[in-house]
């Protein structure tokens, strides 16, 4: 174990130091999250569904096969449930 | 309804920007969740323990008061489970 329980002021900057790079990074990620919710505030001031536009995104990421397979066990879990 | 639905490229077009604007937010957010990953990955390299690294950050967040109460509670919670 370095630094903590060994009262090294060197090794205690370390863990200060990376400490505060975590700290760093973490409030730049806020940042951009709080700009996504805004793209996303934006889309729906002009009328469209967000929630559309997330499983868009979400379907993007399966690729073509992935969306037929997805699309396609929907329907049969609707057909095996009796949804119409 | 703006845009889908009335083939018009304009709005097509502004549907386009928002999800190019989500995609590049969305790419950053993920270069920045793999630096903080990183970060991490140094601090277990030089012996640090990351999950006490990050109930420290969790701890932060409550404040003095949150911190007090937490512990408080995570004790009467063990006592109350006879948790030696």
């Amino acid at each position: 174990m370095t630094g903590v329980g060994h009262n090294s002021n060197a090794t205690d900057d370390r863990l200060r130091l990376l400490m505060e790079r975590i700290d760093r990074l973490e409030e730049e990620k806020k940042g951009i999250s709080d700009d996504i919710r805004d793209v996303y505030a934006e889309a729906k001031g002009v009328g469209y569904d967000t929630k559309i536009m997330r499983a868009v995104r979400s379907r993007a990421k399966m690729g073509e096969n992935g969306r037929e397979e997805y699309d396609a066990l929907v329907a049969a879990y609707e057909a095996a449930l009796g949804v119409a």
